[in-house]
């Protein structure tokens, strides 16, 4: 006989049987759809497509009528599960055991999304009339993937039928070890930049006849390794860069290689803008880089600017509720790494809270239905909070 | 009607056609075989076998006898011919045109082998009661591949039949420009070393948790770039160490690797020695790493000592022949890779003369052959010389 099952648990493990790895919908939207329309929401599928990455589809759920207009944004595509044989229990299964529910995307994110659909649908219950003001579901399969079927084009096309934002709420997990850890106010930057040094290929028993690009390479790589960019604030950690790879593929030990390249990426705070950095960069690597040397930098284009969260008022009703239910008082961290709240923040003001991550993107991806059952009351205490001054 | 090719030019032209890429014998040891033995020469074939390695045909061909035994040593094995399109004239042709003879090892070296035939049959035959001395071939299918079963092991096949060398002449390309720039009477050394530095992979964004291992291999390579080993000395270009490779192999923006590689080579004259030139770079690196580093150093089996020869008489005969011969005095050189001679030094003095180089390992690999009948009367001149006092 099996236990009743709480509504937050319930959805989540019927989101984790829909092996909805990125772009797939494999039935996740389906399921938020058939609980959202009967509960009265006006239930918006949307499919975007660009050359050159696969068409996604999208979730816009709305209730209610008036501001203020309240929305709530994630996403139900997940990573890939790996080699599914190392798991303790199928990646999409949502098997219960020991307290806890089992899965790929329990924790990243559709034990968020499941906790903030039973959030809703408690409150849209509780008040037969609608909330004074709008509740919004922003859900993308594209979030895991290149993010340019999803989000940012969810937003503009949410903006093209009329709808404005006043606050949103991301379900990423944000706890490192326990429910209450954390909200997320806001995100540092992030800066791709890929760096070329060419030579001129020889022996090495030549080598006046080549020219070894490696040390002109090691000259600028030394100068982006021993930067000290900012100390950070009181918001913000310390910007930092990490070269996250030299490559030359040369296997032959008596050959000076044509070329090398290296990339690096740059976690910024709000003390840089994009442009301020790639022109301190550009400046330092040319002062690093020997007279002659031929070499290029180029940054990627999916780059993003940091941002912080200034609506204070929102900051205090979540982290109210995270006091109420937990008993904890939430750090407000801008720690971590980029999500979707990039894309929303320039549409309104935007904080972040889930469940615990320590198993996200791992094998064993897991989190504690207690955990989930909490979270969906967080949920509703902020909502009955926004909604019920 | 073809016009009456010299001894030298349809010798290279018999072996060009032998499509001889190394491990292959592909009939070029027949072509020599069938030239020396009527000629009144002792022939050997030996094949030499080692696990792991392709079996390799050799050829030991001597007339004569007592002293002084001067021996010639080369090898009819080619570097692949690449893509055979991209060549004027097919690589195993041997194709006479404008006074260039063309074709995969007309320079690397079948010309030297098939000039230093000429000048022995053309020397037999002028003292049928044969040479002062003995006259002996020491011919190799394996200098262009791994160089195990090749001339290393002829030389101790030759020791094991009672043989002993005087002198020795290479018969390699060591001209860079025209027929008597250089005599070869040493080579550098070579020291190849591959280094490794482990870390913990991470996310660029929680770089706390993770343990980039590129910067502390920055500080060991910024250590092997800034070296310098010695200046040289008269004989001897200054020793030189090239970074060969850094690879990562990362693709992903945001992740920090967990392993950092990188290779090395160093040329090095008579300075130094394996064994202090590798205490030196371990010290050096020892000095450079950043506490804690978990690195290793990896020096690889198949390195060389550095050598000289200093049998006076040896390279001035030589010189001389070449003088006569070119009216150009060549310089003795020491500068370029190795080559067999340094198997051979161990067993007699010896030197490098040959054709011109600049197009061997290439596409379209030629040689004058002005330059080949040239090389057959150097190598006649150097006979007479050496055995006719």
């Amino acid at each position: 006989m099996t236990k009743q099952l709480s509504p937050a648990v319930s959805i989540c493990r019927d989101l984790i049987r829909c092996p909805s790895v990125t772009p797939a919908e494999a039935g996740a939207l389906k399921v938020l759809e058939d609980l959202l329309k009967p509960a009265g929401f006006e239930v918006h599928r949307v499919v975007f497509s660009e050359e050159g990455t696969p068409d996604v589809e999208n979730l816009f759920a709305t209730i209610g009528s008036g501001g203020p207009h309240f929305v709530f944004a994630g996403h139900t595509d997940v990573v890939p599960a790996g080699d599914e044989a190392a798991w303790t229990h199928a990646p999409f299964e949502g098997t219960i055991s020991d307290g806890m529910i089992h899965g790929r995307g329990t924790a990243d994110m559709k034990g968020g999304v499941a906790a903030f659909a039973a959030a809703a649908l408690a409150f849209v219950k509780a008040h037969p009339a609608g909330p004074q003001g709008r509740i919004s579901f922003l859900i993308t399969g594209d979030e895991e993937g290149p993010a340019v079927n999803g989000t940012a084009k969810l937003l503009q096309w949410a903006k093209d039928q009329g709808y404005t934002f006043d606050a949103c709420i991301v379900g990423e997990p944000t706890n490192p070890e326990q429910l209450g850890d954390a909200i997320k106010v806001g995100r540092r930057g992030s800066l791709s930049g890929a760096l070329q040094v060419r030579g001129t290929q020889g022996h090495v028993a030549y080598q006046h006849l080549a020219d070894n690009p490696i040390p002109g390479m090691l000259k600028l790589l030394g100068a982006l390794a021993s930067i000290e960019l900012d100390r950070g604030n009181e918001r913000f950690l310390p910007s930092n860069l990490e070269i996250t790879s030299v490559d030359v593929g040369n296997t032959a030990y008596n050959i000076i290689p044509a070329k090398v390249e290296a990339r690096f990426n740059v976690r910024f705070n709000d003390t840089w803008s994009l442009d301020s950095l790639k022109a301190y960069l550009e400046a330092l690597l040319k002062e690093a880089a020997p007279n002659g040397l031929d070499w290029t930098l180029e940054f990627k284009p999916d780059n993003s600017e940091s941002f912080l969260t200034h609506d204070e008022d929102l900051i205090a009703t979540l982290s109210a509720a995270v006091a109420t239910v937990t008993g904890r008082t939430p750090e407000l961290s801008t720690g971590g790494g980029t999500s979707d709240a990039r894309f929303i923040k320039n549409y309104c003001p935007v904080v972040e809270f889930g469940l615990v991550g320590q198993t996200m993107h791992k094998v064993d991806e897991q989190v504690a239905v207690a955990d989930l059952d909490q979270l969906s009351e967080i949920y509703l205490q902020f909502l009955k909070s926004y909604f019920i001054k």
